[in-house]
């Protein structure tokens, strides 16, 4: 398991006095940054090696400003050249979030998907979300 | 069906050359406009009757800068308190993401969901998806 | 003089009510995509040939989801190699915000700026504010 | 001076593979979080007591993905009701960006400023940018 802690920001609000729908997906993807790290150590945009497929947030409670918010990542499944994984929000004990991104392992000069090496499978599978 | 027109940003790029996936919320949000204002026709915040559930996106293509990108906003389903968006990107003739939103009638006050009424589900019906 | 039409988005909108400060920023470079094309017509990010060096915005008052806002975009001042935008921001008939932008013309494969080719600096000047 | 460490996120890059300048303005409010706390100690929105009236930044350097930005901010000038806030943002040894904003104290129920309480000026003051 990942975890960052976020301190929500002001201008993610928004008018209904919470945080706004559409910063979740911008804090599981920052959330993501370890997982960056098993494919492009340095974090090398140049040497990129993932897109995303697809992602889905459940909102399952009201976010606040002024209370910092952890996010929880795990690998949810692992194919051949794609794996899964879970993100969960918690904010003062309550899970207020939840959600998944399916990546895969892109090689954009050929602009084709390849298959996952052991190296990264290995680091992947310790991870594993475990009920 | 609704359609709007979205002009990508430069601020909405990433560093892969390409409209950031965290982008496509954000617009589909901007595409219910027009179902917020079945609920609020004034859109007075003060006044709001939706929350979001869930939402999901599927990322099909690349989405560049400098190019219109076309939303398509559908209903998809209608349940007795809640409903199922459905929204597709368009550019250059190319559905480069599409996605669900599912938008659930709640009264902000007693913090419950309420039947949507027959009035707006009637005006929902005029806009399901067809194959 | 340029002019955009922004529909305000729901995310643009903080716990006050009104669209946050930060999103002023990104309106205002979007509106700044006519200029930008001066220098690179089809907005291929490889040619890019500008940098900003500076903005300021000054906040007039409050900005309102549910109402389309205009942004009316004026070249300042002209320099050897460098200009400066001049926005406004009107909502309902008020000027709700206004900032200006630093501009400067720039190699990104030499890292040097360049001078503005008459051409260009004669569109420009079409653009001139004037009181 | 107050300083709060910032990881970049990949949604803030841009196309021309650095840190998109409408990211600074969200930073730096991010970084106001401990002057919005002399106001509202326990930054609940509904006493908010701040209003923003300008933003400048002035963009000194490229910022990169992938490695940590240090947001300086100091007091830079108290008036009766109204303030200016400085900030810097720091990546490796670098000065980035820098910029301040002008904040008055407001009450958002009669929509006036209001004066500066001596306890709330002597926090600012231990807090004033000396060279």
């Amino acid at each position: 398991m990942f975890s960052i802690t976020i301190e929500p920001r002001f201008s993610e609000t928004d008018a209904l006095g919470h945080i706004n729908n559409t910063v979740l997906p911008v804090w599981f993807e920052q959330a993501r940054t370890p997982i960056f790290e098993f494919f492009t150590p340095d974090l090398d945009i140049a040497e990129w090696e993932l897109i995303l497929a697809k992602i889905d947030v459940s909102f399952l409670g009201q976010i606040y400003y002024g209370k910092a918010v952890e996010i929880k990542t795990f690998i949810q499944s692992i194919g051949r050249s794609s794996f899964v994984v879970y993100h969960q929000a918690w904010q003062e004990g309550l899970k207020v979030a939840e959600g998944t991104a399916v990546l895969v392992n892109f090689d954009h000069r050929t602009q084709k998907s390849k298959h996952l090496n052991d190296s990264i499978r290995a680091s992947l599978e310790l991870h594993l979300f475990t009920e």
